[in-house]
């Protein structure tokens, strides 16, 4: 795809090139997920098209956090390469004229040329929201998993300490994964109860492929005493993901903070 | 529409009917408001259909607020007669097996069999969000109103102090409207900030077409500095329409409380 839009592109030669650094938020209901796919609704290919139609260019972006289908985030990040006058803290406002609503650039300036979202040292928070009633409330449905079981967010608490830490993650990572290692390191791991919502946090340096919705599965697994929080323990050292919990869905999760090493 | 539905409708005759009162939450992004028409998705037609399968009887229903287009309730109720021998409290259950997700009955019982949810003694509340932010943020957008203008809900929150008490609500009130008297009487309103959310509240014992959304507008003339609060005496004295703020936008509107004289 990649070699695709530079061959359809403009060519900016010989034109004054800036690498822009654009700060994303979305509501990932309607889409195909975040990643680039030829005949799919993507937050990236939605971006590309607003691109050209803001300055004629076709080309190509590298995007942070390729978030699954009906995830959500605040804070994603995509670069892109531009021949374009626009002043670059500009392109926000001027891209959310051509965006649809469920995507908002929340911010945008120039970055280095050699600026790779997915090279530079990185930190990420993911929240899994879950509403946690007897039945389901429907302004709460798009953006938080229902759970009818009543999550004891204490004990989810305890087990979610138990992540904190360079681990090899694999028993929380689905089969089709691309990473070389499963080795990540979690800095921080909390569960709190807001009434009725319970928000399972985590921060690291990088996650694998559905690492965090399996991390809430395993958690809503000792929130409802099916297991204890002492056996996440056991869990992380099996390297074996057959034995946490199920992948919770993702309508879930948002990726609500992304920082990344700027020098 | 009511007398349709009765010709059309099985014959509860000889059965043992009985009152079923349900309490609603729903999510009005995808319907034409609450109240039943022909031709349009709303949120009674939905309930009436979901009957309709259930019991094998076409009804009618009688419900409480008559809520627009795209607002959301936690709290609407309808009640209906039935000849079905399902116990009451189990046509909550029965009835979501039936209903779209963004209709949920959240409780059922039986009432007495002249109870009328519009002429019974009542209190509403309902709530206005305005997520206050420079850029609207796309999970935000279906259940609040995105204001950029900086809010100062302080004053806000004294110009909702003159609303309260027993007023001609002439001034709040959207031409159209079908209520003879236009007084009605505020028990308390008030306005609080939480982080970027605003969230105007209002209880009262009835509320006239569009009366919350004009009160949403006009605080929020307030709480940009473009009136004072103490405007809105004069605004509520002159029983004009125009003399108020704007109509605010149905998605930040909820319905999040009703109570009734049960007996």
């Amino acid at each position: 795809m990649k070699e695709n839009h530079k061959v359809d592109g403009m060519s900016n030669e010989g034109k004054n090139v800036r690498r822009i650094f654009l700060e994303i938020a979305y509501d990932g209901t309607c889409y195909h997920g975040f990643a680039f796919q030829d005949n799919e609704k993507t937050i990236e290919g939605t971006i590309i098209d607003a691109i050209e139609q803001l300055t004629g260019e076709k080309t190509e972006v590298i995007g942070a956090s390729r978030t699954d289908t009906g995830v959500h985030a605040y804070c994603n990040v995509v670069v892109f390469d531009t021949g374009s006058s626009i002043p670059p803290e500009r392109f926000s406002n001027a891209l959310n004229t051509k965006l649809p609503a469920d995507i908002r650039i929340t911010k945008s300036f120039e970055v280095s040329s050699d600026f790779h979202p997915r090279k530079r040292k990185t930190e990420k928070t993911y929240e899994y929201r879950i509403m946690n009633t007897d039945i389901e409330i429907p302004t709460d449905r798009l953006y938080t998993y229902h759970c009818s079981y009543r999550l004891d967010e204490k004990m989810m608490n305890e087990a979610a300490q138990y992540l904190i830490g360079e681990h090899d993650f694999s028993s929380f990572c689905s089969a089709g994964a691309q990473a070389l290692s499963h080795v990540r390191t979690i800095k921080d791991a909390s569960v709190e109860r807001k009434g009725s919502l319970v928000i399972i946090r985590v921060r690291g340096n990088g996650f694998l492929y559905n690492m965090v919705r399996i991390i809430a599965g395993t958690l809503m697994d000792v929130g409802r005493g099916k297991i204890a929080p002492e056996d996440v323990i056991t869990i992380i050292e099996k390297r074996d993901r057959s034995v946490a919990g199920p992948t919770a869905p993702p309508q879930g999760l948002f990726l609500v903070n992304s920082t990344f090493d700027m020098d």
